[in-house]
């Protein structure tokens, strides 16, 4: 491996924007030419945890829920944003649970893991998203969603899921990304 | 299919930063229940392309590149923004060429092909990044890089880039989805 490119210098940062969901900074950084430079950067308003939730059927669960980012109806999977200081797979869990009333049977290194971690766009910032598999789900307790949230559930084969990836119908980067690990795994 | 969630109405939108690489916008819209909410939305700059290039061996290229927005420096592919009204593949080949010095012997639908989108965060906004595949690669003339680029450049296997996705290693999510596309499709 040549030697790699530089870290840049932070020398101050400042506020543009605060808001809940999103943070503006600026931060004034030399580059490596000893240039300054000022570079816009977002801070996301927590860390995203998502599940590929699957049945004993081998079937996966998906949600379809407007967007309004995306002004769209799209496929995702489940999950959300952790509390603070919440662990991430129990935030996973927490979240698959509040929007669809599933759960894994049981909690187990078999029945949970983890499968990796995506960047939203690291140019910009360090928005991310957790994702786990949980096997064996089964119906629990009833929904309690966030205000905004209005979700359809749908259960749909590998099949089906890796033809909408390649169709161009899944676009979420946690859903693509999701799909890469399992593929990778041999679990589809 | 059971009947989709209910499209939002937006009544109002204001700027609550705009600056030249993303701007913050709030809009103010009726959730399907008649309740008036204000919803964050970012809106990106542009729109992105990335390519994977392949040189005859089948290796791919791929850059490591120091992004402030994460303050590490990361494996990606050659990318950027495309222009205001630039044919989008046209725009992946210039990022690939001006970063990389690099360009497919000829552009024929054998050597360039288009591989998919991914959506940076459909929560946040339409960020996106339009994937293409450029195989035969071969040096052109010099590089020409935007201030603020330092990338180094590096030829890998197929087989190393899947490990270093299931690794972890590789989180973003441009070169996540460009694995998932390449599995799909029987490339890598």
């Amino acid at each position: 491996m040549s030697i790699d490119p530089q870290i840049w210098t932070t020398h101050a940062s400042r506020s543009a924007y605060s808001g809940r969901w999103v943070s503006v900074v600026i931060d004034t950084v030399t580059l490596p030419t000893g240039v300054t430079y000022e570079y816009t950067r977002l801070e996301p308003a927590g860390i995203g945890v998502g599940v590929v939730g699957m049945n004993d059927a081998g079937e996966i669960l998906l949600e379809r829920e407007y967007r309004h980012g995306v002004h769209e109806v799209i496929w995702q999977i489940p999950g959300g944003l952790a509390d603070a200081g919440e662990d991430l797979q129990t935030a996973g869990l927490r979240e698959l649970r509040e929007e669809t009333g599933y759960a894994p049977a049981a909690i187990t290194e078999q029945s949970v893991r983890y499968l990796g971690v995506v960047w939203d766009n690291p140019a910009m910032g360090i928005g991310q998203s957790h994702i786990y598999l949980a096997r064996s789900l089964e119906q629990v307790a009833g929904f309690h969603r966030d205000e905004g949230e209005f979700v359809t559930l749908h259960w749909v084969t590998p099949a089906w899921l890796k033809q909408a990836v390649r169709s161009g119908e899944i676009k979420d980067r946690v859903v693509v990304a999701a799909v890469a690990y399992l593929l990778l795994d041999g679990e589809i």
